[in-house]
């Protein structure tokens, strides 16, 4: 009761202490997987209901322009640009993380292609989603080969043939980051782009894309962002880009004139030539909602309390269980780790029902990692405490 | 006074009138604009609100099987099938129409090529964003070369090249609608694919996919649908395709089992296969609040009240301000016409602007038409009456 005390002070210390009253945390649970879903932004509702009632119910067609809604994926981009590194008219809200790879990926090949540049070069433990949509982009494309790599091969696997390196920044599964500045400028040496996925890492630490001269990336709304169940996703295209590739999916909101209806397609000049058809409205008004819960929010202070909050729960397991009990799957080095802890088990499926069922929600990834995401402006020290504590004796009893 | 009570009159004896209930019609307005965004459903605001509230906010990610969010795209689909004549299991409510028709064009090219059948062919009038995607997919894959005909030419350019006809079953602009049934067929004789968008019909008027022996079709959610601005759209693939057809964008959702994430992509054996990213939950959740405002709808009466509501408008117009002076821009037979009504002015853009202006809702496309979209279950015969009042108005004014 000492122990839980102590976490409660720190809590109060916390200067994120009160970005927590900006969500819905559910009551009687620990929340540890808002790297799966974020949880509801109190703003959230009543945002839905006026777009929902006024927007649409009464002003109808007219919201296109009257609400801002033919502007909404790039407003919505605009809000999340700060949070990645990234300048106004760079990032764009729309579609899916698979789509917007997709069409991120196919014109980065097909610029490179010109000089002779083939290989899609990506990790072998990508995010599943990502490598299928890579993978399969060798069969779907001329000029296009994808080469999947270990994790620790990828530097050296970058040549002259390389078109593209794309990567998911902070691994779905351990947590454990790639160095994004150091890979960038080897790929971009070769002549190479280079395509990171965020979605495990935006919202909950520093991304800093225009200072790492990136070239290209995407990410996901539902998870750190707090968008809401299967948010739009997001794309940045550096500006010094956004002239030369033209998206393989030239839908009317991508034209720059959509409304003309004209017979051929001009791409739009800028970040807009990357979207494709009408843009889900509700989803983009949730993900507004999601985004807003960072207005006023220090990215620095998010870090440090996420590799607090992960040292904590390291140290606890070690602890109570014991790493021979309960090995780390993550890197112990907080600086190496993004927003999360993993675990490996022999029972992790069952360990993690049992969780679930005391309150602590977790979750399993196949075949033996279970995993906790650390999400600061809602997640406190004595969550943690108390996780540990269900697991141990969880754990403890076999 | 005396004619306007007439249509009061048919109005009371509509059979379809009492499903205007279900609607949140904007007060003071005419909204005959259905065809670009269809109005609110009166049970769309709680139906979001639960699922904000209830299956995100407290239910979190256990949402994803205990509210059914996994099957959503099918269990969505299922419910807009009967509506287009399509069977459970051949409809997936997902991504956009523009990218839905980018799926199931490059699959059923990529079959075709294994018979050196190489040549889309389209409409040159198609809907823009359908032929702008259509018109890109040549420049990227090797064994696609999109060619556009004419109306009048369409029948007679079908080859033994052809790999796919796709066409918008009827004309966003003028109404005109294809004879599905007999250019399927024509299509099939040769050894082509069709691909139907039924953007504008599905909900408007009963379309039998199945009854036509069609192979693929795409739409739009937030039409005749009522599903909310940029609605999820939904995509029809015929039992006969689904295991020979492979999507170009293998998302995690289209995989055979997303959960094992697993290094390699097995594509699902049936229609979810055709799935790419997480589904946009909030908007599907409207899609269906919108798709079961049919509920017990007979799609029959829905045509006939279309094609009165029609005639009546293009009657008006004739008696009250001669087709000399707005040229009808749609058939005049009802059974090559759409839901729509539409006209060729000069002074289109003009013309709309002072009918919205005095609360008569339709739409400018430009060089030179206006347009009327007739949703039957909220629009009403005193509407069309009263409509064409205020254009006479507006025409005589000059």
């Amino acid at each position: 009761m000492a122990s839980y005390e102590k976490y409660q002070q720190l809590d109060r210390a916390d200067p994120l202490a009160d970005f927590r009253t900006r969500f819905t945390v559910p009551d009687g649970k620990i929340y540890l997987d808002g790297n799966s879903l974020g949880v509801l932004p109190k703003a959230a509702p009543d945002m839905l209901d006026r777009t929902l009632r006024q927007e649409w119910g009464a002003d109808l067609i007219a919201s296109w322009s009257k609400n801002g809604w033919f502007e909404l994926p790039a407003t919505v981009g605009d809000r999340i640009a700060p949070l990645i590194g990234a300048g106004p008219g760079e990032v764009l809200a729309c579609d899916s993380t698979s789509v917007n790879l997709f069409k991120l990926a196919a014109a980065a090949l097909r610029f490179q292609n010109k000089k002779g540049k083939t290989v899609l070069l990506t990790e072998r433990n990508n995010f599943p989603t990502d490598s299928y949509i890579l993978m399969g982009m060798g069969d779907w494309f001329s000029g296009c080969e994808t080469v999947s790599a270990s994790r620790s091969e990828l530097a050296a696997r970058i040549t002259d043939q390389t078109a593209l390196l794309s990567l998911t920044h902070c691994d779905y599964k351990t947590g454990e980051m790639h160095d994004m500045a150091a890979l960038t400028r080897t790929a971009q040496a070769r002549g190479a782009m280079v395509l990171w996925d965020l979605s495990h890492s935006a919202g909950a630490l520093p991304v800093d894309l225009n200072g790492c001269d990136a070239d290209l990336a995407v990410g996901c709304g539902y998870k750190y962002l707090n968008g809401g169940p299967g948010a739009p996703a997001y794309l940045f295209v550096a500006k010094r880009w956004q002239k030369a590739l033209q998206s393989p999916l030239p839908g009317w909101m991508g034209h720059a004139d959509p409304l003309d209806f004209g017979p051929d397609y001009r791409p739009a000049p800028g970040i807009m030539r990357f979207s494709c058809g009408t843009p889900g409205i509700l989803g983009l008004r949730a993900l507004e909602a999601g985004v807003l819960t960072f207005d006023g929010v220090d990215l620095k202070r998010v870090r440090e309390k996420s590799m607090a909050l992960g040292d904590l729960f390291l140290t606890l397991v070690k602890d109570r269980i014991g790493f021979d009990r309960l090995k780390p799957a993550c890197p112990l080095n907080a600086e190496m780790r993004g927003s999360q802890v993993s675990f490996q088990h022999q029972d992790a499926g069952h360990i993690i029902k049992r969780l679930i069922a005391e309150g602590v929600v977790g979750d399993f990834r196949p075949p033996d990692v279970i995993r906790f995401g650390l999400t600061p402006l809602y997640v406190r020290y004595q969550d943690i405490f108390r996780a540990v504590q269900v697991l141990a004796k969880i754990i403890d009893k076999g």
